[in-house]
Order: structure tokens, then C-alpha cells, then sequence
């Protein structure tokens, strides 16, 4: 039977290199959520389809992975459905619940379902697979990572600058160099009544959003396709390019801005951030970036995106500040701002770069080559030993040539190799090896344990 | 409108607190699995069906959540078959993936898949969750972790060894006082074989699992109905309530497997078993209980299951040896050993005995009171040093009644906390107060980091 089993595609297996590469990551990112005060949520894998449809688009709706229900399914499905072939119609009635599609929702519905229990201010962070029916290709799965913080029952701006001092921690423990751009829903509608787009917002949202993948010549285009005429276009695209530092477009737009009220209170808050950026001695590189407008229609605030300063790799981190997030689940007027890491993106500079410490590509600190019952036993006890002390250590299970072990103990990149052999039962000692330096020693137990930590 | 948002019956939320707990436990045992040389690895919630189905019986099959194809999916479906209303032969029409129904098969599907690039011995670990469509009822969910260790392509009876000192790890590190039961899958041969049920293994093993749960009357009863004489059933069920040590269990076995080749090669595997274990320092209480048999038909030599002492809750660990298990998917012949941690017993029985550290209740080591934005700033600069510390801070985000704030540390559990306010930034000092002693200091930022340290 020549039969190899594979798994679905847009999926995928992760190694014992990858997957403790891919847990550096999570762990790196949760330790920085949980220093700041954020607190662990788990949500399940399957929501109910009602919780689900009509929050991503009707886009987003086809993507939704559903969950075939249980038991006899087609027992109340209508038949005339499905001799028609509407397959929409009868996924209906034949799934109730489907794998969640985004760590946002799930949240939401979270809040809302738990408000009486939680405590507001609500610092949750939550690191989970999502799963979405996209079709599969080079850096897109079906089956991904993310590590999502939200700070809900807030309207602080300083929890603005939290999140900003939260992108700069985990990309500086990552040892990525990133930018952060910010912008502001409320500095794009002033920007858009400015220009007597008020009206059709979204549509002028999803144009410029565009600027960087179709440049300025399409996006023009976009914009005079709505009805805008071309010299007013070029005035709103010579004013998202304004090359000067943060505080002059603060002073720029404010000229702009007489009229629009929203606007002005976007530069406040804008000027509210920038205050707190300019106190702080981090490394944050915040670039105030008019393009900026972020698709998602519930960021009522500022916006986030964060990009690795040396890799045209899209975006590793967005977010943004909501007022109304929970209001899809009948809790109004909840404001809170969150932010997203794309674990993938991460992972992929982080392995193009090197980026990863090269310790976390050892199995252990030490092998133990096996010589037979009476060798192995002295090798038990001194790795108990070691084992006590919090130094990984292991031995090789089989009494097979050296050669061979020695090979298993190089292609698991061990530190060390220790011998244990008819000499060194008699003199109670351990023979040490460096795998990297080939240097040997000979050495007690004791010895041993303050060579390796 | 009166909509309250729900899960999935079978499935959990987990808040800050259980999801913090949770964690607790994932990471001591990933941390016990790391300290021995094993490597994690990653595999899709998603398999293709045709790796999951027949691998669990036909119940098993029953209880895999399938997931609806994408798209038009009502294309291909026979429509005949549809009016039938025959449920099972639609869902493999219109379904091609399912949830993983545990971690044991999707494992066997790695080791083949991958098995060129795989350095034998694979000692691997998996945590991740696993699914099925079960009746939920008190202690059962529809989805739930597994936490699996393996070493496979190695028949060295030193691993069953290396998995008791695993679990002893484990659970001595989470403070769970535990009985390791013993048992091999040759022995329990021997003892069919020895009583004539040599041809209905498969029978004597099912009856005699069930000992724990319906009582020696009702297991002779099964006995002798597959046929065997009264007599035979009472010198058998004398044989498993047998209360001797190890060692005297060992003894009497060999009087008995003389014309059991299979027996006896178990017993010498029991004895090499337990020559390790007598060598060893650690607490790990080892029964030898000829009464286990675990129902899994892929284990053929040594097979454990780990008990909490005071808990009448099941077992929280189980595993053993298996010479097969990769064969399913086309690679015969490479034996391995195995054991799975239940997460969810080991949380119950850890919050019934209030086993978790106190730590882990609280969201940070400090909060800072917030008096506004002069003195804001200034707890900023604060806690941005105990960050770089490593000490977990945040400052209350809104300016709101200090007997709000308070109440909100005490709600989080916070250990300290500090106030910057007027007098404080004239002075350039913190006051702290311990919220467990009520104690209050007044100190500087070094002075702080020293305290927190």
C-alpha cells in the first residue's frame, strides 16, 4: 500500500525546531502582556454560527469554516432545499456552529456574556488559533496565530500610549526593529469633510487605505471615480504625503480643520498622545501617517500598524481604539482600544533574520551515551541530579555504537556529551564533552552541575 | 432587544483567573517535558477525514466533528442520497476534514509524514486541544487539552522508566500526591492464556478494565458468559485482587506462565521495569496492578495509569508501550512509548485542594493610583523602570476616585500599591501600601525595585 497521508491544505505541522521557535514567540509576547497587567482569556475554538455571521462582511461570512451538526443532521432539513442546490441554504440548516474566524469577536461576545463578572477596566490579552477558508497561498493559511491585548471599559487616551509602549517591548525583546504608525479615524473624517467627502467616508477610507499597494496615480483615479474632482484629489494626496515630523501635521491639519469639528478632536487626541510619546525614553520610532485608515469599521479613534523597519512584509501588529465593539452583542458604548501581533509575519522575519537565540535549537544541555545496565544506571543518577538543579538532560535509550549516538546527540544540536563507561564507574567521575569547542574534561558530579548552569 | 449571547453546549470560557491556572499547569508539565529532551511539535485542529476515521471504532467515528466543505458544496452530493435521509453517507459527501479527535493518531500521521526529516528516537510532546461530539455531562466537554509525551522508534524498556519519572516530575512539582498503576499487556496474555482465554483476549481484557467501576461480582459474571467454568473465574479474579508486593507478584506469575512464552517475556520486562525503579531516590509510589488493562488495542507491552491519591476522580495520566502504532498509516514495525496528562482532572483536583500558588491570582505586582496627568506622567517614568526590572505594574488608566482605584486593585488582587501624588512629586518619592498587611512606606523609585524585587 503506497498510501501518504497528508493534511489539509492551507494547514500546516510545526517540527520541534518551528514549534519552539513558534513558542519563543507566544511566550515572549505574554510575558510583556502580563508585566503590563494583562490577563489571560480563553474562548472555544467553535462559536455558534449566530455569534459569527454578519459581523465579517458577506465576504467574511464565506469564509467561516462550519462545523457539520451531530447525530442525524438531515433529519429536519428541508429537502425541496437541497434538490434546488442552494448549498447556502442548507449549510443553514445543517450547522449551527462554526470555528471562530478572529480573537475580536470572541471577545466581544466574551464581555458581553461575562459583564458581571469581569472588572472594568478589562486588561484581557488572549493567544489562540483562528481559522478562515481563504484559499491557501504563500504566506497565508488556513490555520493561524494570533496574540491579541485589549484594554476595554476605558476611554483613557493614555491606554493609547500603553499599547504603544507594549508594540515597543515586544518587538524590542524580539530584537526587530519596527516603526509604528499611527493615525486617527476621527483625523480622516476631518480630512474628509475638509474636502467634501463627509458624505461617502467608507469609500474615501477604502481608497486611500489602498495608497500603499496601487499608488497615488490609482488611488486618484479611485477618488475621482466617486465624484470628487481631480484638483481636490491631488490636494487631499499631496496632503496624506506631507513629509514633515509629527507636530507639524498636528499644526498642518489644524488649519485645515476650522470647519470640522470631529477633525479638531481628533488632533486633540492625537496631541494627547504624541505628549505622552515625547516623555518617554523608549525607542518607539511613531510616525504620524495620514494614509493610515485600517479597513475595519469599528475604530472609531486612533489606529495602529506596526512594520519591520528592514522587510517589505506588510504589517506585523494593528489595532485601534472602538467605542462601540460590544454593541453587536446589546452592551452599547463600551470604549476600548486593542491591538493584534501576527505570529506568522513575526516568525517569518525572525527566521530570515536570525533573529531567533541560538539556545532554543538544543533538545538539551546534555546527552548521556549509553553503555549498558551497569553504565546507564550511574547515568540515571546523575541526571536526577541535574534534573534537580533545572539542567535538561537525557539518555540516549539504546546501547548502540557510539558513533551513532554521538550523531544523535549533533543532530539534536546537545551542548554537551557525557560519558559514563567502565573508567569512570570505577573513579565515580563523568567525561565531558563541548560539541562546539570539542573540548574534554573529566569531572564529578558536583563539578559537573557548576560547569553546565 | 434581549439577546444574550452564548457558546456552544460542551465548550467553556475561561477568565483571567481559571485561563491563569491553566496556564499553571500547561507550562509545569511543558517545562517537565522540555528539562528531559523532549521537543514540542504543532499539528492543524483540522485532519482529513480519511486520517481520523476508523482509527476510534465505529463510536469514535460517531463522535468526530466534521467540518462542512466550503463553497458550493451541494455540487457533487448525490441527490438521492439526500432525499434518503441517510445523515452518515451525506456527511462523507459534503465533509472532507474533521476536528481532531485526540493527539495520538494525528502524532502516527506526523511520525509518517515526516518520517525522513524525523531523528529517531522521536521524543516528542504535544499540547493542544482535542474535540468530540460526546453527550456533555459534568467533567466531559466537547472540547479539551491533551498534554502528550512520546518516545518512539526506540524498544528500550529504559523509556517506560523514563515516563514514570516524567509523571512523578509532573505531579510532584504540582504538589499532587499520585499512585502510579503498572500493568503490561504480555502479563495480562499470560494470565488469558494461563485460564484458557488465550483465543478471547480481546473479551478478558474488556471485562477485567471494568473491575474499578462494577465490582468483582459483576466482572465474574462476564467471564463466565463468554463460556468459561465458574471455578476458572473465581481463581482469576483471586489472582488480580492478589495483595502482595511487587515482587511477590512477579513470583507468583512465574509459577503460573510456565506454559506461557508470552507471559513470561511480559514479566521480564515487569522485572527490568521495576529493577530501575528500585534504584531510584524519587517518591513515585509504583503499583503493580495485575487488574489495569486499558481498552486500547495498539498497546503491547507495559501500560500505566496515574491516580491522585485523595481524589476519587479517575485517572490523570495514562499511557504505554505500543510496537504498531504508525502502521495505520503505512510504517510498521517502530515501537514507541507513550503517556497523556488530562488537563482538566488536574485543574479540578488542584482548585478542590486549593494547589495553585496564591501569585497567580493577582494581575500585577503594583498598581499605580492615577491623579491626573502632571502626576501620571511621573508613575509612567516609575513604571517603566520596573518593567525593565521584570516587576509587573500598571497605572490605573482613568482619573477616578482613589476609592474606586482601590477597589479595583483589591478586585485584581494586586500585592502593592503606590501613590505619586502632589506631595509625592515634590519629593520625588513613592508611597507604597502592602494590600495584604495594610503596611504603608514611603520610598524612592530604587528603593522601590529593591522592595519588589
Amino acid at each position: 500500500m503506497s498510501f501518504k497521508p497528508s493534511i489539509p491544505k492551507g494547514t500546516r505541522d510545526f517540527g520541534p525546531l518551528a514549534a519552539t521557535q513558534r513558542n519563543y514567540i507566544f511566550e515572549t509576547i505574554r510575558k510583556v502582556f502580563e508585566l503590563r497587567g494583562f490577563r489571560p482569556i480563553e474562548t472555544p475554538a467553535m462559536e455558534n454560527l449566530s455569534t459569527l455571521t454578519g459581523k465579517y462582511g458577506d465576504e467574511g461570512d464565506k469564509l467561516l469554516f462550519r462545523i457539520l451538526n451531530s447525530g442525524n443532521f438531515l433529519a429536519e432539513t428541508d429537502k425541496t432545499v437541497v434538490l434546488q442546490g442552494n448549498s447556502q441554504a442548507v449549510a443553514s440548516q445543517i450547522s449551527e456552529k462554526g470555528l471562530r474566524y478572529d480573537l475580536t469577536v470572541p471577545f466581544a461576545r466574551f464581555v458581553v456574556q461575562h459583564q458581571n463578572e469581569i472588572v472594568f477596566p478589562f486588561k484581557r490579552y488572549q493567544i489562540q488559533p483562528v481559522w478562515r477558508a481563504d484559499r491557501p497561498q504563500k504566506g497565508r493559511y488556513r490555520e493561524f496565530y494570533q496574540c491579541d491585548a485589549d484594554i476595554i471599559g476605558s476611554s483613557s487616551l493614555v491606554n493609547e500610549f500603553e499599547m504603544i509602549l507594549l508594540i515597543d517591548n515586544v518587538f524590542e525583546k524580539l530584537n526587530i526593529k519596527t516603526h509604528i504608525h499611527i493615525n486617527n479615524r476621527k483625523v480622516l473624517f476631518g480630512i474628509a469633510e475638509a474636502f467634501g467627502f463627509g458624505d461617502s467616508f467608507q469609500d474615501f477610507t477604502v481608497a486611500i487605505d489602498k495608497l500603499d499597494k496601487i499608488g497615488s496615480d490609482n488611488v486618484k483615479a479611485e477618488l475621482t471615480a466617486t465624484g470628487i474632482d481631480s484638483a481636490k484629489a491631488d490636494s487631499i494626496l499631496e496632503l496624506l504625503s506631507f513629509s514633515g515630523g509629527n507636530t507639524e501635521k498636528l499644526s498642518k491639519l489644524e488649519t485645515i480643520f476650522t470647519a470640522s469639528e470631529i477633525g479638531r478632536r481628533g488632533l486633540d487626541e492625537m496631541q494627547e498622545i504624541f505628549d505622552y510619546i515625547t516623555n518617554y525614553s523608549g525607542d518607539a520610532k511613531v510616525i504620524f501617517d495620514l494614509s493610515l485608515a485600517r479597513g475595519l469599521n469599528y475604530y472609531t479613534g486612533a489606529i495602529f500598524e506596526v512594520k519591520a523597519a528592514d522587510h517589505a512584509i506588510g504589517s506585523v501588529c494593528g489595532g485601534g481604539r472602538y467605542d462601540n465593539l460590544t454593541g453587536i452583542f446589546g452592551l452599547p458604548n463600551v470604549s476600548g482600544v486593542g491591538i493584534s501581533f501576527g505570529a506568522d509575519r513575526i516568525f517569518d522575519i525572525m527566521e530570515q533574520s536570525n533573529l531567533f537565540p541560538e539556545h532554543i535549537e538544543s533538545s538539551a544541555k546534555i546527552m548521556f551515551v549509553n553503555f549498558g545496565q551497569a553504565e546507564q544506571k550511574a547515568a540515571l543518577e546523575v541526571i536526577d541530579r541535574l534534573h534537580k538543579e533545572g539542567i535538561s538532560a537525557f539518555l540516549y535509550p539504546d546501547t548502540v555504537k557510539m558513533k551513532k549516538q554521538l550523531q544523535y546527540a549533533d543532530q539534536l544540536r546537545v551542548e554537551y556529551i557525557a560519558i559514563i563507561g567502565e573508567d569512570e564507574l570505577k573513579t565515580n567521575t563523568v567525561s565531558l564533552k563541548n560539541m562546539h569547542t570539542g573540548e574534554q574534561t573529566s569531572c564529578t558530579t558536583e563539578e559537573l552541575i557548576g560547569l553546565l548552569k
